[in-house]
């Protein structure tokens, strides 16, 4: 019953044994300079539905960092939710990759941007040169807490955005959990709905080590490949980043993956929801839910077995966790097995 | 024929496995908290005969900036020889690393520093904080040429260095085939010789992506594990870096793997000698060769189906290349071909 | 009546003569290896009564981001105000100097930091190298607000950062002005109060452009110089630095711009709060007065001449700003005239 | 007999009684906001008979690092001389101000670029994104070595540079000095030349502390008041930059003391030259001598009070220093006394 996070589970057999037949190959050029990673490529501007500028790299924080870092000068301001992952879980790696940007966070309930949360935060830069220049909204989907943005609420931050001057970035670390729940198209969530430029997750989702930087913007990607270079992120055997993408993509490997794991979000959600005591306060529109529990039956389920993290902070939450009560995330996988979900209810129900 | 370079060539199949059986388990602490990192870090305590602080990386370029960041601070000097992977391949990643260190390079034969070399250098920095203050010395073993350094010429260096209070560095991204061409262990090749941090090479000689920085002198590796996260080098999945690197060690996988790519190298460059009008003015310690050939011979061998690199720049060579000569580069890796140096041998023999 | 700043004034009479006293040595050692400097430094090691280590610049955004520099690495956390002005008034020239480190802004009443509310925010770190590590807290005495901490207010936050291995900064931009405050010694005010590096400003208290940065953990100054030197803060010309330093602190003349600077702030505050419909929050400890205006009366004081800001948020403020109220701010120099005091109060009183 | 450097004289009388002018008005906007800045803005427009965008500064070493960050991205190579004031002398600050874009060091005699150094370095950059990408020429004008471009030499890099997409800066520390030299106008010597952005320096040539970036590809001017806020440049009370640059200008004071200090300059030269043992292998083109002695007469000028610096290397003089010679750098300024030139081409003639 392990529901720590997506990243706990392994690779999805089909990418593993893409890896494999990579292999087979005895050279490729290096350095993303191989057909794999031409066929990934191709294979995305299919998905989006048009020519794309992609960059595959290894991590999620590189990725963030790296299609920021081509909107943010040092001196300019990077708009997000004050706990997004790229404000609270990367150790200043945006930082790092725009050479000083600074990040404002947003307060928003549900770790979401509102077009109104943002320009309130725009009216904040009075000062001129005094306070840095705002040049980039970045808006994580699915959020951190599980929640969805819809195409309306995209649409509307980016619309705001563009119109004040700013660049539109997406943490799509889960990406295909917020596209399979939305049930629109890749473009549809993307540039058709104001995206420059997205960080498309996959690693969480069944891949080994893999993210692409794709640029619907595609003046942003000019330079990218320093940057991507400069950053640690060429890797020089590509062929295997370009094959676990092919097979990510391959027959919608990645929406079945993705949906498989809303599928055990929603049933946890639902079974939870249902246990005397428990609160589900947050919709699990992707694969996170966050439950809050007795303190007394969280001891118990840990006990029973069930891995898990407490959320740092009650603050997103709409509800109030009490004193003797925990706010607890729950992450299911592509590969989260529904026993593991069955026995996690029934032990939550037992120990109600 | 292909001696484009190590990375050409693809993983090695024990290493391969390895991450297959990783993937049998089900789920894995994330972030490199797992078993298979446990592992591997003990297996390097063992392979360097003392505790050792270790860090799992996926990229060279990234292994080489984050270590030297825990040496340089911006203000500071990093001296490395002038045509050394971290100052000419590295679009400046080791400034980005370090928040701008400046590389000062140092010509030298080979690609070679030396005591004196490194002394002479550092006589230059005269004018207080008008000038970077140094810092750290890079020594690349084997070198970009091919060289290696003996143990007193390393020793020499890293003892200079550190009577002068810099730290020393080694670039080993082809460190096995050091190594095992100079006949001596690990433990005499790196803190026994004087080196602080060594960027452990393991992609060019048979892992799919795997790096690893090594502190021996371990106050360095204090704050470590902040500066791989703010890098984006802390994979997610991180048992897969740890089951490559075991796999890397285990039964001397890559020191077979080094030899055999060495014992390519040697033969090619005997071959090579023997051939009328081409000469192998640098000695080919480790797997790389570096001939200069007669320009005809260059298109026939291009027309038979050699692939192989020009190497831009004739300074570092001993000998000197003639209007109608290429310098060239051949890399020979564990997964090349006996039959391919044959007949490359064999086609530079026929068009001589 | 320019209340705007106490930057819009000019020169004190004194500083400016020293520089012209300075002038008439013919040559001086360039780069602050002159006896200005020298002298400067001398004095400033009786105004602290032990000996520091001093760097003389010319910004006080540079001071503090240079100073800051030295305790944070770029994966660090530096916690401050959210209201300070390294947060919000120096478009991110700390996370410049110190090549990326984070900061934290802590809410509090009076733009002042608690050892409570730093502890509050030391506790949200649970998150590994996920997080930045905290290395720094940063104090601004007297804060943007004109408040000052007491000696047991300052001492209980650097206990707590100290405990938990943080080193300490005060963003002394108004040091004079909090001090005779305080009516305390400078020694009291600083390292006994444990702090361990100061910005010590002297350009809002009569100086053409000068700073000092002081330290008291003297291991932090090892390499100042270089940064200062890196940072574009070592002016060639350095005697008249080091020559307006001296004239700042001859006799006490630092001391009684402050004292006339705060005597001019308490009579408005006095002053303002006795007029109907104005209110005056915040105790105008030092040289800033915040009176809550109505709008109307506002309107008329602007007609009348007077110059002042409006204060962006009225989030510090302990009492509330009506719809038809404003929050100003009024900044009183060593060079404000008593009559324009006069004047100004006496308009608002005439307008009420 | 100081020659020490330009920067170990004062300020120009002229220019210290605008200072004191300027603070004869009460108050002046801060963050050059005043009517000084102004003042000095139209100057410099009419000097350089066009519109230009102009940011004061107080220090080189931040105007030119400031400057370059507006042509060179992280990932980006500049281009200037190996012994450039950029890359030697300012303790890689361009570095810290673009953030980390890699200074590529230039050789030529008499410390100049040429087309055809610029284009054969330009050529070395055959790697891809491994290498950084070249974006900007930096030339000083006058020299490091006291020579001067002439405008035929400036156009022919300009034209290479812009032909190649770099943009092109201009160290102008000394520019008066070159000025003079050429008997140009200032509009001939920069943007009809082919510059986009010059460092222009006054602190050298008789002011405080005082350097404009002066942009003439006005695009690269749009965020810099964020960069030179940021950068710790923007100094509080601005209006005492402004009146220095006024009274700078202000009937060709600079000019005049440009003259005087190449006259000075081109006496010592030529005395020199005549003496006997004595080289002057390098032409005086401004206000730098750099002659060849005879380390004796070194010593008996130094015991005669002679105040001056060897040069450090010898590379970039065509003529050879003798073991028995040494090669010294004389500076002269504005303020360098007739009987000083005199009294050492005296002395050195007397100990000949």
């Amino acid at each position: 019953m392990n529901f720590a996070s997506d990243n706990v589970y392994g690779v999805d057999d089909a990418i593993l044994a893409a890896i494999g037949a990579a292999n087979e190959t005895l050279t490729a050029p290096a350095y993303a300079n191989d057909d794999w990673t031409r066929r990934a490529e191709g294979m995305l501007n299919d998905v989006f539905e048009r020519e794309v500028s992609v960059f595959l790299v290894a991590s999620g924080t590189a990725a963030n960092g790296l299609a920021l870092s081509t909107m943010a000068q040092p001196f300019n301001a990077i708009l997000c939710h004050a706990d997004a992952h790229i404000s609270v879980d990367e150790c200043a790696a945006p930082e790092m990759f725009s050479g000083g940007a600074k990040l404002y966070g947003i307060d928003g309930a549900g770790n979401k941007l509102t077009a109104a949360s943002v320009e309130a935060m725009l009216a904040t830069f009075v000062r001129g040169e005094h306070n840095s220049k705002p040049a980039a909204v970045s808006i994580t989907q699915a959020t951190e807490l599980g929640t969805v943005y819809t195409l309306d609420e995209l649409t509307a931050i980016t619309r705001l955005a563009h119109g004040r001057g700013l660049k539109t970035h997406m943490d799509g670390a889960r990406f295909a959990n917020a596209l399979v729940s939305l049930q629109c198209t890749p473009a549809e969530m993307t540039w058709k709905a104001g995206i420059d430029a997205l960080s498309f997750g996959a690693t969480k989702n069944g891949a080994l080590a893999l993210e692409a930087v794709i640029f619907f913007d595609t003046a942003l990607a000019e330079d990218f490949a320093y940057r991507r270079m400069r950053g640690g992120q060429l890797l020089s055997k590509g062929r295997y980043l370009g094959a676990q993408m092919a097979a990510y993509l391959k027959d919608g490997l990645w929406l079945d993956n993705a949906r498989r794991a809303n599928a055990h979000a929603g049933r946890l959600a639902a079974g939870l929801a249902e246990v005397p005591g428990v609160r589900v306060p947050l919709g699990a529109d992707a694969n996170l839910v966050f439950p809050i529990l007795p303190r007394a039956l969280h001891d118990q389920l840990k006990a029973a077995g069930a891995v898990y993290h407490l959320w740092p902070g009650a603050g997103p939450v709409i509800d109030t966790v009490g004193e003797d009560e925990v706010f607890a995330r729950l992450v299911t996988s592509f590969a989260t097995r529904d026993e593991d979900v069955d026995t996690f209810i029934a032990a939550a129900r037992r120990n109600s």
